[in-house]
C-alpha cells in the first residue's frame, strides 16, 4: 500500500482556465477502464516540456519533440495508457502520427498542434483503431473541472492517483497551477515510466517556461527512483494558458519567475514523492540527504548508490538496521578518492557511523526503532565540501516482485 | 535453489602439493558449524590477488594486501565467515592484525606471512577471542586433501559448496589446479562478496602470477552479477607451490604460460558462474552476450544495464518474454549514440527484435518457449564494431527478497 499517500480530494483540484479535459474509455488493453485522457489547451497556450534520455525512446515522445519545435501553436495533448508504443520502430511512429492526425481531425486544427503520450506494455503495436474509435466520447466529454478523472485516467500499476493544486499570488492576481503524474515502476531519474503534467493560467515567455520546467524537474522528478530503469516514456510537460490576467513573466532574474519557480517545484517535487510513495511494493518512504559534497554529481553518485542497494531496499524493508549495507554502497559508488574515515552517517537523528565504522554512541534499539517509521531519512556528511543534494526512493519488498513478475498477465 | 548446479564431488577434488587445509568450528556467529579455514602454504609459495575496489573495505582487506607488498614468504590464509570484519574502524584493523599474529604463533613464522579473509555480517565487532581460540583445532587437522571441506567450511549463504579441480600438462609434467570459491549475494565486478583461492603446484615467477590471476579474474569473477553490489571483502587468490616439478613459467609469451593462464582462467569461470547459479533465490541463469560493441566498456555498460534490471530480472523469474524490458535497459545504459535501430536482440537463438522494434518474425511462443528453459542466452548484435563481452548473471525471485530482509536474524 501506498506509503503515507492518500487520494486526491476531487473538490481540491482547482481548475485552470484554459484546459479542459475529456476522458474516455477505448479498451486499449482491457475494457472497462478509463484510458484515454485529452487535454484541450486555449489559445495561446504554451507548453514546454522535458523528456526521457532512453535511446529506446518511445515514438510519442519523438513525435511530441517535433510538434513542440515546430508548431503553430499546442491545442490539445492526447494520452493513453496501455500500451507505450516503444520498441514499435517504423509503425510505432505512423501510429503515434495517426493518433495526433486523428485528433486533430475531430478539433480541426493540424496534427502538429497535437502532442501524443503513451504508457503501458513496450513492444506491443499500437491499438490505433481502438484510439480513433474512442477520441469523440473524450472530446466530446471536455471540462475544466475534471483533473480528478484525468488524474485516474492516466493511471497504470499506480494504487493511488496523483493530483495536486496550489494559487500563489503574482503581482496581486491569483494564479492556479493543478499537476497530475502517473508512475509507479521503472522510476528513475532522466526520467521514468513517468508522466507529468502541470498546467497554469500564468503567463510566461517561451523560452523562461523552458527554463522553469527543467529547474522544477531536476529538483523533483530526477531526483526519485524506484528501482533504477529509466522509461522510454517519460515526459513532464508544464502548460501556460496565460488565462489569469496576471502580466506575463518575461525575466528570469525577476520576483515573480523566482516566485512562480518555487510554486511550480513544488507541485512537482509532491507529485515526485508520490510516485515513489506509491512505488510498486512500496512500505517505506526514504528520503536521502547528501551533504557537505564536493559538487552534486558525487552526491548524486553515493545517493543513488544507496539508494538502488537491493540489500538496503532488502533491509528496509526488514526494518532491520543492517546499516553495513548502507555504507558498502557508500564504498562502492564509485567517489575514488573518498576517504570513509571522514564521513558520518545518520538514521534520522542518530548517529551510525563515524570514522569508518560504527559510532561508538550508537544503539542496536535507537537504529531499530528508527527502521520502524514509515517515512526514514538517511544524512549522509561527506565533510569534503559545501555541496547538497536530497534523493527520495523507496524499499524493495515480496510485492515488487510479484506486481512486477505478472505485470503483463 | 541452484540452477543447473551440484555440489562437488570429495573424491574428484584434488590435493594440490605443498597446500594443507584445517578447518574448526569458531561459534563466530552461531556453535556447530565451521567458520574457520587455514590454509598452511609451503615454504616458497608464491602467492597473487586481486581485492575489492569498496572504498569501505574490510580490515582484513587492507592488511592483506599490507601483507602481500612486504612479506618474507606467505606461510598461511587464514579465513573465517559469521563476519566480514568491515566498517569496524581502527578496532577492526587491529583485531585483523591479531587475528595473523595468533596464527603465526602458532606455526612460528611472522605475522606479515599470514593472509587474513573474513566474511558475513558488516559493521559488527569481530570476536578475534573465538578465532584465536578456534585455531589449534584447525591447525591440528590440516590434510592436503580437505579441499572438500575447505569448500564447505567457507560458505555463508551459499546453498552449494563451489570446489572444481582440472590438471594439465605443461612441457610433460602433470600440473594440478584445485579452487574453491563462496558467494551468492551481494555480487557484482570489482568485485563481490566473494572468496575464491585458486592452487596450483605449478612454478610461476610472481609478477607473472600477479598477471595471471588479474587476467583470469577480469573473464571470470568480473564477469557476474547478482545484486550489483560490490562487496567490502573481496579476494579472488592465486597460489602457486611450485612442487610439481614443472619448470618455472617466467615468460607471459610464452606458450606454458597461455596454457597455465587459459587452465586458471577455466576454473575461474567455473566457480564464478558457480556463485552466480547459488545466487540468492536464482532460478534461472542468464548469461549475456554483447557482440559487435566499439569496445568493450560499452559492451560491458550495455550487459550490466539488462543484468541489473529489477524488470528484466522479475521478467525472467516469472518465465515472461516482456522483452521491451530488456530493449528499454540497452536504452538508459548509457551509450549516448547508440542507434537503436541498427541493433538485433535474440533470445537463444530467436530473433527478438530489429531495426528499432520487434523483429517482423517474432512470435510469442518462441520467446515462450526459451523463457521455460533455466539456461538462457541474452545476445545483442551491436554492430558498431568488433569488440565481443560476456557477462553471466542470475533472475530475481520472492526468495532474493526473503533471504535478504532476514539475513542478520
Amino acid at each position: 500500500m501506498p506509503v503515507n499517500l492518500t487520494s486526491p480530494v476531487a473538490a481540491q483540484l482547482l481548475p485552470v482556465a484554459g484546459v479542459s479535459l475529456g476522458i474516455a474509455e477505448a479498451g486499449i488493453k482491457r475494457a472497462d477502464r478509463k484510458d484515454l485522457l485529452v487535454m484541450l489547451l486555449s489559445q495561446g497556450t504554451r507548453v514546454a516540456g522535458v523528456f526521457t534520455t532512453n535511446r529506446f525512446c518511445a515514438a510519442p515522445v519523438t513525435v511530441a519533440k517535433e510538434h513542440l519545435a515546430h508548431t503553430d501553436g499546442i491545442r490539445a495533448l492526447l494520452v493513453n495508457t496501455g500500451n507505450a508504443n516503444a520498441g514499435t520502430g517504423e509503425q510505432g511512429m505512423k501510429d503515434a502520427r495517426a493518433s495526433c492526425a486523428a485528433l486533430a481531425g475531430l478539433l480541426g486544427c493540424k496534427a502538429n498542434q497535437i502532442l501524443p503520450y503513451s504508457t503501458g506494455v513496450i513492444m506491443e503495436p499500437l491499438p490505433i483503431a481502438k484510439i480513433a474509435a474512442g477520441l469523440p466520447a473524450a472530446v466530446a466529454n471536455v471540462k475544466t473541472d475534471n483533473w480528478y478523472d484525468a488524474a485516474h485516467a492516466i493511471m497504470t500499476t499506480d494504487i493511488v492517483a496523483k493530483a495536486i493544486s496550489k494559487q500563489v499570488v503574482i503581482d496581486g492576481v491569483t494564479v492556479t497551477i493543478t499537476g497530475i503524474a502517473k508512475g509507479s515502476g521503472m522510476i528513475h531519474p532522466n526520467m521514468a515510466t513517468m508522466l507529468g503534467y502541470i498546467a497554469t493560467d500564468a503567463s510566461i515567455t517561451q523560452p523562461l517556461l523552458q527554463q522553469m520546467v527543467s529547474a522544477s524537474c531536476n529538483r523533483s522528478f530526477n531526483c526519485i527512483t524506484v528501482d533504477g530503469d529509466t522509461s522510454t516514456n517519460d515526459a513532464l510537460m508544464l502548460i501556460a494558458t496565460g488565462k489569469s490576467g496576471a502580466a506575463e513573466i518575461v525575466s528570469a532574474d525577476s520576483k515573480v519567475y523566482t516566485q512562480m519557480l518555487a510554486a511550480v517545484t513544488e507541485v512537482a517535487t509532491y507529485l515526485a514523492q508520490a510516485i515513489v510513495r506509491d512505488g510498486e511494493g512500496a512500505t517505506k518512504f526514504i528520503t536521502i540527504k547528501m551533504e557537505g559534497g564536493m559538487n552534486e554529481e558525487e552526491c548524486k553518485k553515493i545517493g543513488y548508490a544507496i539508494a538502488h542497494s537491493p540489500l538496503v531496499k532488502t533491509a528496509f524493508f526488514a526494518s532491520d538496521p543492517n546499516l553495513g549495507r548502507i555504507l558498502a554502497a557508500i564504498g562502492y559508488a564509485g567517489v575514488s578518492d573518498l576517504d570513509v574515515e571522514k564521513l558520518k552517517v545518520y538514521l534520522d537523528d542518530v548517529l551510525v557511523a563515524e570514522h569508518g565504522g560504527r559510532a561508538a554512541s550508537y544503539q542496536e534499539e535507537d537504529g531499530q526503532r528508527v527502521m520502524q517509521q514509515s517515512d526514514i531519512t538517511i544524512r549522509v556528511v561527506l565533510n569534503r565540501g559545501a555541496v547538497n543534494a536530497t534523493l527520495w526512493t523507496c524499499d524493495f519488498s515480496y510485492d515488487y516482485v510479484k506486481i512486477n513478475a505478472s505485470y503483463r498477465s
